[in-house]
């Protein structure tokens, strides 16, 4: 997606060869016009998909989540965070270990809002070991309701989740993929605009 | 605002005398179109104020927030929660005690993102005893920033918060006021449309 690549251009942060500081524009700062265009692309590229629920995970997946559930007219579920402790019996949970926080969360949603049948769309900020989206879609599976596909902001394409995610069999679409942050730069896989499957 | 309070009676539900659940439409699986008119209302509420940021707090204020700062066409920001612990250099902190969870939290925004002369807009989604929205306010002076208003979605008025958020001159406005939630039932403060300063 050009206007998201062009920000990350203008306005992303290098801190390392890892780190893409995007607080200016997605994760703490916010710009909602370039939200709301996320929202559009996600509803053009699974617009076949059918989509009934749309599912984020706290804090910088909402808004792009809640920009594309109004798109598709569909719920927007954000999952919860919080320190692995106690087992409630009417949420689906999952482990998700953060590279970043060293910590392993476990996330929540509760089992009123992802049904049988329902065609999930996963959307979140970042994509780099894939234990979020991993995460999140195992509990869409523990549902028993469809992963119809997980819509990703930024791809860190040289960290091992979007492979992992392919391989899984989950169709996989970034709006804008890194494939190297070296010598302090950014540098984008080439595609046609993220057409691939 | 009459769709907020519509949804609230049809949607909403009393655990009991001080908890109302709206975890099918605003905290957990949230309402993209109620949002976006949440949005709009704000903004009508608000035009008179040159608001050039909005402010909120994750998780649940950035649903409501994000559609606001579309509406205004302004950066919106949403300030991390985090237990007390560290200070950092280039974050306002505001201390925010949770009655529901029982304990403090350390609430931040990066000095960055909030310049002397900005008018800001708080939105959160619940207000009870006023600490979030005090506390955001607060780190908005710091910065010698103005607060230009408090955009609240369910206001629980038996709760001391409001009156507090008054008491220290703050423009308050609560797209639904709860006056009580006595016998399972939620009854609202009679107005005509939360018209009040």
């Amino acid at each position: 997606m050009r206007l998201l690549k062009d920000k990350i251009k203008t306005d992303g942060i290098v801190l390392n060869e890892n780190v893409l500081k995007v607080d200016s524009f997605i994760n703490h700062q916010m710009d909602p016009k370039l939200m709301k265009e996320i929202g559009k692309e996600f509803a053009r590229l699974f617009k076949e998909e059918e989509i009934t629920k749309v599912l984020t995970i706290e804090s910088s997946g909402i808004a792009p989540a809640i920009m594309t559930g109004l798109e598709f007219d569909v719920p927007v579920i954000f999952a919860r965070k919080r320190k692995s402790l106690t087992l409630t019996s009417d949420v689906y949970t999952a482990k998700v270990y953060s590279f970043t926080k060293q910590e392993t969360n476990e996330i929540t949603v509760s089992h009123k809002y992802i049904e049988e049948g329902d065609n999930v769309l996963i959307v979140d900020d970042f994509l780099a070991n894939g234990q979020a989206a991993i995460g999140l879609a195992k509990m869409v599976e523990q549902a028993g309701a469809n992963v119809s596909g997980i819509g990703i902001l930024i791809e860190k394409s040289f960290q091992p989740g979007a492979e992992e995610i392919r391989k899984q069999g989950y169709r996989l679409e970034s709006l804008a993929r890194v494939k190297s942050l070296a010598g302090g730069k950014v540098q984008f896989v080439e595609t046609k605009e993220t057409v691939y499957q």
